[in-house]
């Protein structure tokens, strides 16, 4: 796997290509996400602080570096990564809620429903994956209309029944009961793996790829959204509070089946590895291009936040 | 008015029409969710719960109308009326919720949230929004992806912030305010109306009309729209429980604003029907085939449930 720090000389590194997109999708979202005057502005307001100012836009960043591959306008692609943002931020505002995990903190400031209320927090995350199909929708995303349809119709798929919701209702489900690895792998792949992958092949939508190449791309997305579990459940176990701006070792005390509980943070840790390897392999017939996308495997895997 | 027992012999009735519509839709959304094996079943079911076997289908039947105007592909239009009783349905169960209405009744049955649990809600209202999107993305719904794009983008901005979630979120923040009738009617503009516009008008968007027709349909929507919540202020200010199937003269007990409580009952519903006869008025030009639409407009500020 190459290393971060090996990037050559010249290049932009990973890590500030990373911080050079979450700054572009910033931008992104702040434009798509105004505040309207009259009573519904603080469903706005609620809408921007669960959106804005948060987190390394990982989901962004994938669908960007997979849309630079076939040279999709910069501005379109930073639709589709504020629109993916998006429907994530939905999906944590939701999940923190007290019928679901609970979580005060996100992001080291106040959940959404703390910082406002329960009812503006459920409606916030209403308002959000709307918006995000929306943004994904229109025009400005892409002159064909046939990629814009594909795009909501696959982060739909992602996102609902058959992907993120199905996921957390069987994360629901399977507190305090045993679960195999088998099942702990789908839970995952549902839960939070499918908006992964959808990211990557988001990029191949927009370039309009060939079927073997967005194949390949959601293939990448696929290994390297179960690696990205593996390595946060292994910082749930290790990491502390400070790092990671959220509660942490709460899987245990929840009871929460995760791959890190059942093989143990040593093979655990080389599953992940092992899954950032392959994902990378994916990449290989994009050449030189799929570096920066190459070098995000190995980064997901030894992140420390 | 055209009354609706005046409707000519040898002609499908408005009620039968209804009916009939409604059988249609039931039809589709009992195809466009299957319960899925897995975990996730329970999510599945709690959909199905949540939309299946209840109610008029009154946003389905405009939609549905308001294409065979234009001679749409019957199936098609029936994927958009699932798709919006989908998205209203997901509504319904989010403003049931506790920390919104608390409302333990719905149609007649115990509400989501009780028949299963507050997290199964939540999850299901999210994942039946996900799916009302990717159902009007999808191929089948239209041949034209750039018609399928105007369906998404134009239900998602009637859902979100500057439509439905917008409007509750005033009402919710209207709650023991002394509201003026301007804001009353501006909330329920956002709260119901442009669901009811976006489905008289989605029917418009399948037939590819020309912008004139789309705009009149857009107004009978608009103003059928607004008589509606009227008669359902009208309908919870005088209704029993056992008529409409859910608790009456909750409005009043929440000390929420209604336009009945600011006109008084006779001045309302003078409103209503001034705004039903409008609504039709806006159908003129479409002569004979406008008629089922123009009846609709009476039958809604006549109805009883």
């Amino acid at each position: 796997m190459t290393s971060v720090v090996g990037a050559a000389a010249g290049k932009t590194t990973l890590t500030q290509a990373m911080r050079d997109t979450a700054a572009e999708v910033e931008t992104a979202l702040d434009d798509l996400l105004p505040v309207p005057d009259g009573g519904e502005a603080r469903l706005g307001e609620a809408m921007r602080y669960a959106t804005l100012g948060g987190g390394k836009r990982l989901r962004a960043f994938l669908a960007m570096e997979a849309a630079s591959l076939f040279k999709v306008d910069r501005r379109c692609a930073a639709r589709v990564g504020a629109a993916i943002e998006m429907l994530h931020a939905y999906s944590l505002v939701h999940d923190d809620l007290p019928a679901m995990d609970d979580d005060d903190l996100r992001r080291g400031k106040p959940s959404t429903h703390k910082a406002f209320d329960e009812a503006t927090a459920i409606l916030a995350g209403d308002a959000l994956q709307a918006r995000a199909f929306e943004v994904l929708a229109e025009h400005d995303t892409h002159s064909n209309p046939e990629a814009r349809c594909e795009l909501v119709a696959s982060l739909a798929l992602a996102a609902g029944l058959r992907g993120m919701c199905g996921g957390q209702m069987i994360d629901i489900l399977a507190e305090g009961q045993d679960l195999s690895a088998e099942q702990i792998i789908r839970l995952q792949a549902l839960k939070t793996g499918r908006l992964i992958q959808y990211s990557a092949e988001a990029g191949a939508i927009l370039g309009r790829a060939a079927p073997l190449q967005r194949h390949m791309l959601a293939a990448y997305g696929r290994d390297i959204g179960a690696a990205f579990q593996i390595a946060d459940d292994l910082l749930d176990a290790e990491g502390t509070a400070e790092e990671t701006g959220k509660a942490t070792g709460k899987d245990a005390a929840a009871g929460k089946a995760t791959l890190v509980g059942i093989l143990g943070i040593e093979r655990a840790r080389a599953q992940a590895e092992m899954l950032a390897s392959q994902a990378a392999r994916h990449l290989d017939s994009f050449g030189e291009r799929g570096e920066h996308l190459r070098q995000l495997a190995a980064y997901v895997v030894a992140r420390r936040t």
